[in-house]
């Protein structure tokens, strides 16, 4: 049985605020849930369908209902098991720190995010970087749409000024990409195994300051009418186009 | 002033059926319907705030209220102005047959298919075709998120089968390539100007039926753990890899 002040708890852990004090956050559903398990994140409490629960008979699991379960869930349509977990605690100066790394602006969509860590776990991307003003990387629409990627892919969020001067020093050699309206076409540009792309928010492109520390800017150039594309599927082509 | 029986016809078309028996869909907010009165695409009504209105005096225009704007509106911050316009009435047979099209094969999410009509924008592809069971173009969500690239890149639905039997009849020197898991690496194939790329949903790929008429199957290679690309940013890597 789940009581009250656990639904108050978990429907709670939907405000940025109260994830970050708690240092806790929510995953749902089979799937996410099941590759959760596979993942070395810190679990707290899982919360299932009797189904599902019996299922997985080896879990410390809480049995609830469907009413229960629809109560706590932030989905359209509940889906079996809901998971409170412990936030990640990757450290940004780890030992994958080289390679290459994505660097976000203040990107404020969730569902951008989410699309652009699975990318990144799928174009081996080691790390992404987020200014602090971005969508926060626990949010529920970022965790379902990255479908799993979230586990494997750390985020981190910094001061862009303070990142930037670090990585030039630690990476003097490496070139720091931004995509912009005006750059160099895509096509053309020579981009080394290792380095930064810098991807800006939809709506105000890379912030002025962020702009200085670049050493290269690329653009898809545009050959039929619309004003820009998607944040997500520009990320896309150039992580296709820097490791293909 | 609105009266009942339009609030109520506007909401109506809010689905799928009333649309297409009715030929009318709805455009939201200043942007989209400034895009629209630059199109070509006949409108029916226009339902404005009183500024608006005013910045427009030029234009047959209901002046309603904000509470009646957002009884009518599926957004969830209403935005000043609203239209019904008339479907779109491109025919299948025209004369932008040529050059590269894409084919969509029962594409269901409409966030998705309209970040794919704004890249096919961008990409200067000539039309969309997609399956009778894809998501429909006039939703709401679709036009908002193609964000004006509806006006100008047309979408039609068909029944596979006869249309790619007459795509082949009409270019047979065209590849009709379709992208799936175990293709040709996508940095290898030879793709020429004009041709068909054919996208599966996310959730099936693409159906049987419709794997037969392929010439050539792409693949973009995973180079990390994610399962799959978010169909958008799939599409947006080939139609830049077709068009570089």
């Amino acid at each position: 049985m789940i009581t009250k002040n656990q639904i108050k708890y978990i429907k709670d852990l939907s405000r940025k605020a109260i994830r970050w004090k708690e240092r806790k956050f929510v995953v749902e559903g089979e799937k996410l849930v099941s590759e959760l398990l596979q993942s070395e994140v810190a679990i707290d409490e899982i919360y299932a369908l009797a189904g599902w629960k019996e299922a997985h008979p080896n879990l410390p699991c809480t049995e609830i209902s469907e009413k229960d379960l629809s109560r706590i869930s932030q989905l359209k349509t509940p889906n079996k098991v809901l998971a409170v977990v412990y936030m990640f605690e990757d450290e940004l100066n780890d030992d994958r720190s080289n390679g290459l790394t994505l660097f976000l602006d203040r990107i404020n969509d969730p569902g951008n995010l989410g699309t652009i860590i699975r990318m990144a776990d799928w174009f081996g991307v080691n790390k992404i970087v987020c200014s602090e003003n971005s969508v926060d990387v626990y949010n529920p629409k970022v965790i379902q749409s990255s479908m799993g990627s979230v586990y494997r892919i750390p985020v981190f969020y910094v001061n862009p000024e303070e990142y930037f001067l670090n990585y030039k020093k630690q990476f003097p050699k490496n070139p720091i990409v931004g995509a912009a309206m005006e750059g160099e076409p895509l096509a053309e540009a020579k981009l080394p195994k290792e380095g930064l792309l810098v991807m800006g928010s939809e709506s105000h492109g890379i912030n002025q300051e962020v702009q200085a520390h670049l050493t290269q800017t690329v653009t898809i150039p545009n050959l039929g009418q619309a004003e820009s594309l998607n944040v997500a599927v520009a990320t896309g082509i150039i992580l296709w186009e820097w490791t293909r």
